[in-house]
């Protein structure tokens, strides 16, 4: 039986690019629209694993999707890491002239607005999924509008790239992070990431003496993200992900964290994705 | 002459609602439908002061935003904190049963997800602003379509609050920045507040050691956030609040932090506002 894989978006998304990159050919799709449905199918059991942006090198972290995994106590079981490619396709023989509009995910219209300001005459709208308007415009032989989206979305949708990479910053990768509802326990030698979260006062040094005790438990700190904590005014709760050599320095790091911070938790222990 | 005022957003929006209480009604509003438009008002000199989202409790930074200040080098010069109340607002004579869609930003969706779960018939659409849609409403006289947004556009464009404070965590508090081209010298009595950038290496510790020296300083964090610096892998940019009780303690930290860490940028010293 295939892998349930719950995905934002559609087929032909960045998402679904990370589910094959991850699992392979043998999976079934369930395409969520928004994030939180993602969640919702795996505390209902309907999806095996899910998948969730959660950082992009150019607009940082998706906070919410942070904290959609923390309090419904979603294990993160790994990561991976898409760079992302922003094509503009519309349907066969159509020219870049022909557009007069341009549909996608606001991100991905941000990602590429220094393109369009050659192109006045072309209306930027805004959609929810990269792939969706790939699929409307075919469904609908829709002649006068452009897609961005990745290329995977044309050959789903035979649709032309009329402008490859659009983007305005090449190096664009966004962190994807692989979900399940029960945590799935790997072998510790192949655990060397984690991500974390813990709450300290707002007290002079207080975060300084947590992040004193990572280094000295060897761990290296590769995001810190602070958040107000909504209902205790002056806490703040942060997110952080820290990378390790020897699953036993962060055994050492996990007792003592779980001392000194409040409300620790770990929202998952896995391996390291290379940075392509 | 009235001071000139660039806000995200028409007339009835927040920002509006911002620029009235740090700068009174004696103001000329320039109305962007991008934080983009901001900046370029700032930069070619036809606006005085510019008003941009930072921050919100429940959804995070907003870093594009701290990108766009960094980069353009522009200052910021203050800070308010607004609380944010979602009213869904129609046409007079329109009762919640006859709303077909609802139209807004899509933060303000978000906030308000779980009201609209008891209204399935309810199509939520998203929209570039929140007043914008309220404008639309009274121009268009549409009668089956609703608008989230600030009591101030109900005013302004003769709609009815349907239905008041929808938002689902009624504890939502938005922190917005004041901008301006030239930095704004305070007298250093006033100033308790500052925001700053710098790199660090990706080296174990080297974080940790950047906050002991804040905090030997007598410098509070308030917030802290890392972004990883696109063009060069592994080395990582705070952003990062501090509050303290004198100026000398600051002017010592920044001879410090100029020293210890890479491209150290103060993006503003200024006056800490109340949460309120």
């Amino acid at each position: 039986m295939s892998l349930k894989i719950a995905i934002q978006g559609i087929k032909g998304s960045n998402h679904h690019q990370v589910a094959k990159d991850f699992f392979g050919e043998d999976i079934e799709l369930l395409e969520c629209l928004s994030f939180d449905a993602i969640i919702d199918h795996l505390l209902d059991g309907t999806a095996d694993k899910g998948i969730m942006a959660i950082e992009n090198s150019i607009a940082g972290s998706i906070i919410p999707n942070y904290n959609l995994v923390y309090h419904n106590k979603i294990h993160i079981i790994g990561e991976h890491y898409l760079s992302i490619h922003h094509n503009l396709m519309a349907l066969p023989g159509i020219a870049l002239q022909d557009i007069k509009e341009v549909h996608s995910h606001p991100m991905a219209l941000l990602q590429c607005k220094e393109f369009f300001k050659d192109y006045p005459q072309i209306k930027l709208v805004e959609s929810v999924d990269t792939a969706e308007t790939a699929k409307r415009i075919k469904e609908g032989q829709l002649a006068n509008i452009a897609a961005i989206a990745p290329k995977m979305a044309a050959d789903l949708y035979d649709l032309n790239i009329i402008a490859p990479e659009i983007q305005t910053i090449k190096n664009n990768a966004t962190r994807f992070i692989i979900l399940k509802k029960q945590n799935k326990v790997l072998p510790k030698e192949e655990i060397n990431k984690a991500s974390l979260r813990f709450i300290t006062d707002h007290k002079r040094g207080s975060l300084a003496t947590v992040l004193n005790v990572m280094s000295d438990c060897n761990l290296n700190l590769t995001k810190i993200q602070s958040l107000p904590v909504i209902e205790t005014p002056w806490k703040y709760a942060f997110f952080v992900d820290v990378t390790f050599d020897e699953y036993e320095y962060f055994s050492k790091a996990k007792a003592l964290l779980g001392i000194m911070s409040e409300d620790f938790t770990v929202l998952g222990e896995y391996k390291n994705a290379l940075l392509l």
